[in-house]
């Protein structure tokens, strides 16, 4: 069987510019001779809907276009798409999250999802009902099993603990499918392919069934979606691979050969690099924003944003914007030029001197003689906020703000000051990670200079001040942030584990006490298993770590 | 039989503290001769916990904590809070929310929660699994149906629609309970305590048994918890009613005449006044913030939120502070002034002229010769912000913010300005509702002037700007914004009733295109059915709207 695989990169919402794309993969793959063109979840609508999907006009207006995609079908290629479905017991949400199976015209079935993830970033089950029923469906003598995403990721012989009892896998197999087919929108994070090529390859060769899973390319605010859509034959190899973080259309035949090809994920660097860089893309591309701006400190973080912005966007839409202080290196303002001349893009001085007198002088009355301390500090990073969001409003620029993971973990940011910005691009990185993804930026010439590089970090917001003031030293602090965040550990775990409890406690107090910044923060671009944002929830008021 | 009601306000994660509650209300209620001492739902933890429910040494503590408690408990009054209980069939979370009923030092059942609960502010379905089973339990000659909050709401008599095909109370029924105790933790909105009223005293009716309902006092975070708790004999007449927005303990004893109380919602004003006032209270007492700050513009939201923080924490914890600027009308400072004279609090006038001077000197090389614009308003706004986080960095006070839902809704308020806070206490009240509440505290004597009260709503950040100029008159939108918020309708439905489809499709699309300015908006106080933040989820990138 011939089939035209559709990676493509939805905008959440748009389900007439949707169905436009799906309509012309669909001709295009027909053009081609394919039996079968097969898009991802929820190609239709975008994923994640989000509570878009309670609205009942948005659903009778995906339905309707279901509908029309429908008809638009031959009796030659098949068209596996994915939409929401509504049935009507009143007894729960009634909706369903489905692959909508069509060919000469007419909807020929529905298959809605089983197993409905609710973890992490998945809120599926505030939305829609698991399945009733799995169908096998003959078409030009496959029998297919259709499926989605989470649906194919509970196999009993391969995972320890399963999220799940049902398998609607097991089930497909059992009424007779011989080739799988799965719709997903799954999130990447580093070292997810590999696991999803492991997993899904032993399942083709444990049923002994050809196997196609379609992914979806692209960013959804926070979300990054890596593509990668993977075809495999009855012995698990790998037939055909889509493109990592670029939508991607391609034809395999379930009967040709094995290809060479393998989907193993590249260096760490490599992979965050290229998934940042679409973030920042599509945040503005769907959003229709043409130009961004990134204050530059000389620092490292903003350093990689700017590139990152350049590599997005290109060099003529990204202005950066440098504020010096009294507190600024020499170093901080030679640097950054030199990095926006490396990069070619346009940038402003403007000082924070003045700004900074003006209103200590004026808050001086009311500061009723206290002495300095972190409110001036504070001030400074505002003050640089304020210029930024002025020229953001002025000239239309979006502002990418350029906290890393382990500052935005411990509280080591200035809410309305640093933390301004409409998208946290390295928010996930920790601020070893940082170093390593500007290693490769830096391989074949100097881009980002080796003293932005080298110098030690520093928020220079007062004199000779230096990050390691206030936090521990960053390998340190990343391995414990790590643990804590990522793999669910806690005080005692991580405290035996390393050796000094009394830091650890220290770092997961400041952590805990800073969830009410992160609650203001921007999006965090997702590239780790567990990032800050929709996928971490935890009360602002609590008490657990103060125990 | 006998029972005390004991409606605490625990701290989340705080196991300790709230496991001495416990303890000391136990044997408050054993000394006064009580055969059961009833506790909210996850009494022990605090709700919602959120993720600390996936960290294991948060579990094995809480667990640890329930042993203790039970162990606590004598032969002649039984136990009843919440905690959570695990087990381990590898399959799912394994983590139950459960009723541990104890006595005579040891555990005598623990029935977990039946029905999770997974949409608007409730994602239980992320942590929790559902009961695989019911039990009722005998304790002195009664047979005690014990249930979880959610359970006893799916009665297929009650509700039209359902959410569930379960009904654990007709289970519990169906193996013989004869007095059905439900431990809650449901979060207060205007107009729920009459329907639990209601569907409560009709299920006793219907059963033939005797009930009572514990619910939790107290604010966590953005949501606010009433209390209110209830018990009824099995005419369906109540016989207890826990106070309205505190903590509260009181015994009831079931074969007792009915009482004349009645759990009437009091006028809206009031309820939200009440439910506000601990909203600040309980958010600052359980961080240890003992003072707050206000700006105050000399318009009614913020006069509202003052007043409000006055009652909460005292005149002697509150600090104003009044920013003027060239477009401040002569009112907006004398009115604020005889605001704070009235509320007997400290204020503080800084104007905000040398800065916004001073910063658009230094800006003005970098605008290019631009026209004045949205830019110059937001600045002014960001500088008041600026100042007042100024204050609470040098003061250690907690800065209240002061937008209103209309605001809040349309992008009627400045990021990094206006919405600089820890908390959005009106945040969930429409312009037209928060002069509801300013005319019950007027009632006796003028605290907010009539002044404020009566002029026209503006920001005034230019020359005689007011809100009507950029939103439709607020009785129009906050109708608008209502249908669209709490009632989830739409574009075409909305467009029909109120007979303005191009003005329906203006405003929903206001409140669309600023889903980015709430995301990094401060937790918003919740009154409502639907309010923004936890319980309301729509990605920032998206095209429904604009369709």
């Amino acid at each position: 069987m011939r089939i035209a695989v559709c990676q493509t990169n939805p905008i959440i919402g748009d389900i007439d510019g949707n169905k436009e794309e799906i309509k012309r993969l669909y001709t295009l793959a027909s053009g081609e001779g394919a039996d079968l063109a097969v898009f991802p979840e929820l190609s239709l609508l975008g994923y994640p809907p989000l509570d878009l999907v309670e609205k009942r006009e948005f659903r009778e207006y995906a339905e309707k276009a279901s509908l029309e995609l429908a008809e638009h079908t031959n009796s030659n290629t098949g068209l596996i798409f994915g939409s929401l479905h509504e049935d009507n017991d009143n007894i729960g949400t009634n909706i369903f999250n489905s692959a909508w199976f069509c060919h000469s015209g007419k909807v020929q079935l529905i298959q809605h999802k089983t197993l409905i993830p609710n973890y992490d970033v998945f809120d599926e089950m505030r939305y829609f009902e698991s399945a009733k029923e799995t169908f096998v469906v003959e078409f030009k003598g496959r029998n297919l099993g259709i499926s989605i995403c989470e649906d194919i990721w509970n196999d009993k012989d391969y995972w320890k603990i399963r999220l799940y009892p049902e398998d609607p896998i097991e089930k497909l197999m059992k009424k007779g499918a011989n080739l799988l087919i799965n719709i997903s929108a799954s999130p990447y994070s580093y070292g997810k392919r590999e696991e999803k090529h492991e997993m899904l390859s032993r399942l083709a060769m444990k049923y002994d069934a050809d196997l196609v899973y379609t992914g979806c390319a692209g960013a959804q605010t926070d979300l990054i979606f890596d593509g990668a859509s993977m075809c495999y034959n009855r012995k698990g190899e790998l037939l055909g691979l889509g493109a990592f973080f670029r939508e991607d259309f391609f034809l395999i035949d379930t009967e040709s050969k094995a290809s060479s090809i393998h989907p193993i994920e590249r260096d760490f660097a490599e992979e965050v690099h290229d998934a940042l860089e679409l973030g920042i893309k599509d945040y503005c591309r769907k959003l229709n924003f043409k130009k961004v701006l990134v204050g530059l400190s000389g620092g490292m973080d903003s350093a990689l944003v700017v590139y990152l912005a350049v590599k997005a966007l290109g060099a003529e839409n990204v202005m950066a914007v440098l504020m010096p202080s009294q507190y600024s290196s020499g170093g901080s303002i030679t640097d950054s030029v030199k990095l926006a001349e490396n990069l070619k893009i346009n940038y402003k001085t403007i000082s924070i001197e003045p700004v900074f007198q003006s209103v200590t002088d004026v808050l001086q009355p009311a500061f009723e003689g206290k002495a300095a301390d972190i409110t001036e500090e504070n001030l400074q990073s505002r003050i640089r906020g304020l210029y930024l969001m002025a020229l953001s409003n002025k000239f239309g620029y979006l502002l990418l703000t350029t906290g890393n993971k382990s500052e935005i973990a411990t509280g080591y940011a200035t809410l309305y000051g640093d933390m301004c910005g409409a998208l946290a691009v390295i928010g996930d990185l920790y601020k070893t990670d940082v170093y390593r993804v500007a290693e490769i930026i830096n391989r074949d010439e100097e881009i980002i200079p080796r003293e932005i590089i080298e110098k030690e970090p520093s928020a220079e917001l007062r004199h000779n001040q230096k990050d390691s003031d206030s936090l521990p030293v960053y390998e340190t602090l990343d391995k414990i942030l790590k643990m804590y965040l990522e793999e669910n550990k806690e005080l005692n775990e991580i405290g035996e584990l390393t050796g000094d409890p009394q830091l650890v406690r220290r770092v997961l107090s400041m952590v805990d006490r800073n969830e009410f910044k992160r609650k203001q923060a921007a999006p965090v671009l997702r590239v780790s298993y567990k990032a800050f944002g929709y996928g971490r929830r935890y009360p602002i008021v609590q008490k657990w770590s103060r125990k």
